[in-house]
């Protein structure tokens, strides 16, 4: 309301206001309306992912990977409305040691598969990349076909993470993949870490990819990781390689025989392949129908979905048991000491941890 | 005092009163004396386990096995009393599937090494005991040659316990069975559960126990425990059999060299025994000595003692943590809640998780 000095005779006069300007002005109005076209509500992701929207699905999982704790409310929104469109497909973890041609591989068969109206997406685990800076599929270029197929998805690891946070991140991400209509996920991870057990707890087959040689190659690969394989792919049967990968193959066929049959009834393979004459390509994906037919007739292919799901709420509630207990300010100091008494048999293991015990639920 | 009611005429009189009994008799006294030498303090049992009494060590074990809570703080002054007079022993593991001669085997090698003058305790780890009701070592008859050796303390599984339980108990009797001179220790375990990994964590050299046959037979034992063997021991090779049990040890040679260098810098190595015919017994001991001479030139036996220790400090640490939150009262019922949600995709694993552990911190 102005008031109308020129009407009083008082010396205490006001002079006429300026115009008082919009509360909201057109140019904040439009940085909002921009700022909500940069920042969709989780139903717009939503409803962009089940619409195969590409530009949906990236966002989502940008939101997903966000270490910024104000998006994790959205993103777990996200997360669970994506959930009942997404288990229909098949994932295919892939590890073996550098040098075997992994995005060789994987471009060839990604190819192969996008060849027979397959949606391929292609993630990767590999929390080592924030040691060595040297991020595996960061590279796009490695796979520069599958990159350009409309109906291939790549999607560089996560890093600067935890293996925990990593696989977090590479969980859900698989679910909107998924969601989007994906029906063939890779997952590619460097046979040398932890990486591997977290992989292989969230993938139906898991598929480990070696080249022939003198023996010495074997060495870099992770002790555990030949029991977890459903299949041994001999990479690089080509030239003169072939005869050697066949002799590869053989005595991997004979040691896979010394251990135990899998619960899933699905006795391991090996076989040989070559990215590029193609040779061997269709026969691992052969393989794969193979076992997923045999494991859905069995039902183990659901029941160890149901497994997985579980075992990652308890794996994140274990390790945010431990986060909390080992970052508690007391404990840690009391730790060092303790490790070092026990290194030195000063005191029983058992003891120690009593004592440390004691301190952190009294605090 | 006594009334002296004769000296009374009033009608209001006191008869005399009978002798008032001791209040401690000579009875109790010298029952709670008694009672006392079954419990002897924790300085008189380590005095006994350090000069070698037998009695004082089982009564050291039985305290460290009560469920008792009041003995765990003498049990813990006992082992941290024995701490600095134990560790100068070699630990071996031995596992293998029923039917493979692991009693007699052990009866066998043992009788050999109290041969040349060792001191052999032998333990066990086997928590499925309290399911099946049928403990290993448990009936001693099984090693009716060695129980009767002075230089031989065969101390059958704790039972009715959880791994955890077990493996402490086991533990902390290493200790005591160490300080009170036994120079060799031995402890069983069926190589069909868990247990395995953690014979494994207390021990320096892990024996995997087998005999030739079809191949069917290497099918009961557990994924990973080929790759924890230091040796693989073909027994049962007498008779028909020996030409077999080569055939087998050729096999397991070929396959071991498939799995990557171990850390220790040993060669895990396959032989055949019988613990009938004894042939092959002392090779055994041969091994170990080689691995003991190279591991301890090397510094890696003294290293993976000290990861040890620490190991089932944090072990034991992890599993107080997790059983603090999954017992509390309110977690219970929402955690079931979860794991249906979760194994039928209805929310995230991480979401879950993190709902449980939002009640947990609030309580």
């Amino acid at each position: 309301m102005k008031l109308k000095n020129q009407d009083k005779k008082s010396a205490l006069t006001e002079n006429q206001g300026i115009e008082r300007p919009e509360i909201i002005s057109a140019v904040s109005v439009e940085q909002i309306q921009q700022f909500r076209k940069i920042q969709p509500s989780s139903e717009e992701l939503v409803n962009g992912i089940l619409s195969g929207n590409i530009t949906a699905l990236s966002r989502a999982i940008t939101l997903v990977e966000s270490t910024n704790i104000s998006h994790l409310e959205k993103a777990n929104e996200v997360i669970n409305a994506c959930l009942p469109h997404a288990n229909k497909s098949v994932r295919i973890g892939i590890t073996g040691v550098p040098g075997v041609g992994k995005s060789t591989f994987i471009e060839a068969f990604g190819k192969y598969l996008t060849g027979l109206g397959k949606k391929v997406a292609v993630l990767a685990v590999d929390p080592s990349s924030t040691i060595s800076h040297g991020s595996i599929l960061g590279d796009k270029t490695r796979m520069e076909e599958l990159v350009k197929d409309k109906n291939a998805y790549i999607r560089p690891s996560a890093s600067g993470e935890t293996l925990g946070g990593v696989a977090r991140k590479t969980r859900e991400t698989i679910t909107l993949c998924e969601a989007a209509g994906f029906d063939t996920i890779i997952i590619e991870t460097v046979g040398v870490g932890q990486s591997e057990t977290a992989v292989h707890s969230m993938v139906d087959f898991f598929l480990l990819l070696k080249i022939s040689g003198a023996g010495d190659e074997l060495q870099g690969i992770k002790r555990g990781i030949m029991e977890m394989a459903d299949a041994i792919v001999i990479n690089k049967a080509d030239g003169d390689n072939v005869r050697k990968a066949n002799l590869a193959k053989t005595e991997f066929n004979r040691a896979l025989h010394l251990f135990p049959a899998k619960k899933s009834g699905w006795t391991p393979t090996t076989s040989t392949c070559s990215a590029i004459t193609h040779d061997g390509i269709p026969d691992v994906w052969k393989t794969i129908c193979d076992f997923t037919e045999l494991t859905k007739s069995n039902n183990y292919f659901f029941e160890k979905r149901k497994e997985q799901n579980q075992y990652w709420m308890l794996e994140t509630i274990n390790e945010q048991l431990k986060t909390n207990f080992f970052n508690h300010p007391e404990i840690y100091k009391l730790l060092e000491e303790n490790k070092k008494a026990v290194a030195n048999d000063e005191i029983s293991p058992f003891a120690a941890a009593q004592i440390l015990l004691e301190k952190y639920f009294k605090k």
